[in-house]
């Protein structure tokens, strides 16, 4: 019986849901290691849907996150509240403002966000039977609000958004973008993927990095 | 000055539009290997939107293919129409449906079916000034009549779609999913990737063959 491990998506597209590279470039590397996964999304609407060639808001429009995650994982997908911790080995978020949108609202509320209930009791599942997470681009502003206080991570150095994770409780690591930040103790592996890529092959050797660790964290 | 190399794209999910992997997978090897690259995409409306998740068509619901295919492209996408071959090395077209039934309507008509007109002029462009052509998955099918008879391409080994390809005039070759089909002579390579895979990792080696004997052919 392989490993297995539960993707957690918010969408489809960089600016209102999950980042396509990062999610695609966690699923490619999990198979090569030759480790099982299955797609997971919340069953909500969309914070809003961008209309990802002219960068605004499509007024009027609106798009399901879990409808919209399933083209990322070409229809293997299934609702959030049905991840269970006992199923899988670990769990990995890709990044995408999804994140800072759909499954928390750190795009609108800063430090002062919220964490979507049901993503923080399927983190937490996997938390305490000490099983690896990994988290990518802005994902890992959600730590301290998801995991508690004193969790090491790293969304590359943006000095808002590490601002922000410090004032929640949590702890930032300045880390490159082909580089990842591991919380031993925690079972936490974070890079920065999106965050600083200015190119696909960049934001590839981070991830791939996070899920080799992630597959190390796994026999331990 | 690096190889330039542009890519088309049909939509955002493998069900109505550019296959998700293919793309991303295709983006990444031209990037390992230092060659630049720019998404194009027809701004005409889909065919139809599927719920990815249902696998149904989303009654009601339009969509445009330049617009969706942005989300692939991060939305750094131009209009299929400003794509002059002159200013490129090579083409490359990902699958999905899209490709199907956005850029032709194979998936309704069959060898009966059309190509896009604007998609024909410039792929014409690229087969006349003899720069490489790269298809994977079903977007293949369409090589006779973009291109023209007796150019060998495969789409693994599905006899309903190469039979098609027969009888369009066109020469098809049965290909395994990690292997390529190069027609030297017209300089047309193509790989069956998400038409044989049941893996990503199967589709990331064809895919990543096919881009690198694009790259060899650049040179010639």
């Amino acid at each position: 019986m392989s490993k297995q491990v539960a993707v957690i998506l918010s969408g489809c597209g960089v600016f209102d849901g999950s980042e396509i590279y990062e999610t695609t470039l966690t699923l490619l590397r999990l198979d090569q290691l030759g480790i099982g996964y299955r797609c997971f999304a919340p069953d909500i609407e969309q914070h809003h849907v961008i209309d990802h060639r002219s960068g605004e808001v499509a007024e009027g429009e609106t798009r399901n996150v879990l409808t919209e995650s399933a083209r990322l994982a070409r229809g293997e997908i299934s609702p959030l509240a049905e991840l269970a911790a006992d199923d899988f080995d670990a769990v990995i978020l890709p990044g995408g403002f999804g994140a800072a949108k759909n499954l928390s609202s750190f795009a609108e509320a800063g430090a002062g966000m919220e964490v979507l209930g049901e993503l923080r009791e399927a983190l937490a599942g996997f938390f305490d039977a000490r099983k690896p997470i990994g988290l990518m681009c802005i994902a890992p502003v959600m730590v301290p609000k998801l995991l508690g206080n004193g969790i090491a991570v790293t969304i590359g150095h943006d000095p808002g958004v590490s601002g922000a994770i410090s004032a929640m409780g949590g702890l930032h690591r300045t880390c490159g973008v082909e580089e990842i930040v591991v919380d031993f103790e925690n079972r936490v592996v974070t890079t920065p993927a999106y965050m600083l890529a200015t190119r696909i092959s960049e934001a590839a050797t981070g991830i791939f990095k996070l899920v080799d660790r992630i597959d190390e964290l796994m026999d331990r």
